[in-house]
């Protein structure tokens, strides 16, 4: 098993090599590393190798920061010029973090960046400088409405970050039943899903993960989910001037230039909330459990579990990760071709 | 049945005789009957009586609007110092969306108001501005953690509210699996309540409402519902330096000062949002159904529709919810006697 130290310098040479500068490639691997380490491998370095073709491919430009303008004293709007998702959004956060200082509250709406990942990074990041952050993106329409037959809407996730005294609360959910990962992770396996995970492209429920991939994921917590996860769609929709449902493209494919939004809200706590925070939550942790060998939990409690076992050192990354990172860091992606040479090969 | 004219004027009577001013009245029993005319009795006029007690027992003031100050240049925190949660609410509101309009978003954190009511109340007020809404405001301790068997959490709902072209889009959600008030329905119509609703008292499921008033409701969407009351939860605590869990009280009984917490985060959309967000709701409205008997809606379709019907001045009020109001009107509320006198006589 490759070294956590191993993986870093495997990873950021793929990077580079594809024309990452030095400082994105770190945030960017900063970010898969840290859901490596949460024990969130969907998100972790099973990511590199789209990331990398995406930037061989031109649809992501691997030099870009996004150029933003104050649209009002504390609104942040920023076209993202299809840079990397996090180096975007943390050049964006930075900006705003300093702005809520005086304000309280400021908001960054971002378009055209490439794919955020995990938001708990975000959310950890922000309220580890004592701020509370809600930060909402988009993605392809994946899910149906509830009571519907056809992927309209996003998986649309939220994070929210609150300074603890101790640690800061971190939570992040997508609104949608389960991630198309998961989906995939089941076909892989020859395994089949439950029948309310996902429904098959002619709209009716299935059991097979294939047919799921061509159809639609259930939303969450059934009609309120659903609504939740279509409120989040035009709330950023409608900050960014983003795309929005069927026309958002570019975070699942390595060819299509990215097009969602994504939303971030600072906002300064209450001056001695930390304490309250930390006293809430342990007095949940200590509460009776329903099932006396399963303490209950509070979010984020698994992924600060895992992360002080990674730190160790020790990333369980799958043999066809860890290959695949060797290979692009050796060699780099397979012939880069602009889509513009694809289609005249085609 | 009585008229939309003979109830508003019982109403405002009952609320005038117990001291509130005709502004205030008109506001209380705007979003009361807003609640009626939207199909959403639970939270219309059955709450007349709790409110105009609350009055007579001193626990809540009618004269009250709340005293604010900006914390930060566009950060409104309020002392709602015991008024009426509407009457409050809209007057932080108003400061907030004026301070929006210059600085893209701004924010009011608010404690000891009394009961909200129906937050999509204030999501349409705010979007038929133009701007865009984010409520939320928590409860006393209802729900309980996913895997914990005791009331923690309040039901802790959020309203979003997003202008549209045509109408806006207004979306509210409690992250309970139910309302404290669907299980006393089942109880006063003597139904059992299925098993994945809520706990009894000792923290185990149950199928008996009436064990379960005294029980723990549980949070929708398993986990993630869990997880995202929760964070609703700190995140008001945190900016109104509220009570929380536990300590929560006054929005359910006529006895306690309130002590809970609302945020209300305003801000401006961009420019040309309001034609996209109608445009994307028709393509989810026209899209396939599940049942083709029953078409896809989007959140507040049923209330636009109920209101459409009510606005004709049909309110379809329980009869016995028509007597106490005028009971009220006619004589106001049981001899008023303070906590202290109660006490005393106890």
């Amino acid at each position: 098993m490759p070294t956590l130290q191993e993986i870093r310098s495997a990873s950021l040479q793929a990077l580079q090599r594809v024309g990452v500068p030095p400082r994105h490639a770190e945030t960017q691997l900063s970010l898969l590393l840290e859901a490596e380490l949460s024990g969130v491998p969907s998100h972790g370095l099973l990511r590199l190798p789209r990331i990398v073709e995406r930037i061989a491919n031109g649809v992501t430009d691997p030099l870009a920061c996004g150029t933003g303008h104050w649209q009002a004293g504390a609104f942040w709007q920023v076209d993202g010029a299809q840079g990397l998702g996090p180096v975007v959004a943390v050049e964006a956060l930075d900006t705003i973090c300093g702005k809520a200082a005086e304000t309280g509250v400021a908001i960054a709406a971002v378009r055209n960046c490439d794919h955020l990942g995990m938001l708990a990074w975000y959310a950890r990041h922000v309220a580890g400088q004592g701020k509370i952050l809600i930060a909402l993106t988009i993605s392809e329409a994946l899910v149906h409405p509830w009571g519907g037959r056809q992927a309209l809407l996003g998986t649309n996730p939220i994070a929210i970050g609150i300074p603890g005294s101790d640690a800061p609360f971190v939570f992040d959910m997508a609104t949608s039943r389960v991630s198309m990962g998961k989906i995939h992770d089941h076909a892989g396996r020859g395994l089949p899903i439950p029948l309310d995970w996902a429904l098959d492209a002619q709209g009716n429920p299935t059991a097979d993960p294939n047919a799921a991939k061509s159809g639609a994921i259930a939303p969450f917590g059934g009609a309120k989910g659903y609504g939740l996860g279509l409120a989040f769609e035009l709330l950023v929709a409608s900050l960014a001037g983003s795309a929005i449902g069927r026309d958002v493209k570019g975070t699942l494919d390595s060819t299509e230039p990215c097009n969602k939004g994504d939303i971030f809200i600072v906002i300064e706590p209450h001056a001695d909330a930390g304490m309250m925070v930390t006293r809430y939550l342990d007095a949940i942790r200590q509460s009776p459990a329903a099932d006396p060998a399963t303490p209950v939990r509070v979010p984020g409690d698994r992924a600060l579990k895992a992360r002080a076992t990674g730190l160790d050192g020790n990333i369980p990354l799958a043999a066809r990760v860890w290959e695949n990172i060797q290979q692009l860091a050796q060699h780099g992606p397979a012939p880069c071709r602009t889509i513009q040479e694809k289609i005249h090969e085609a």
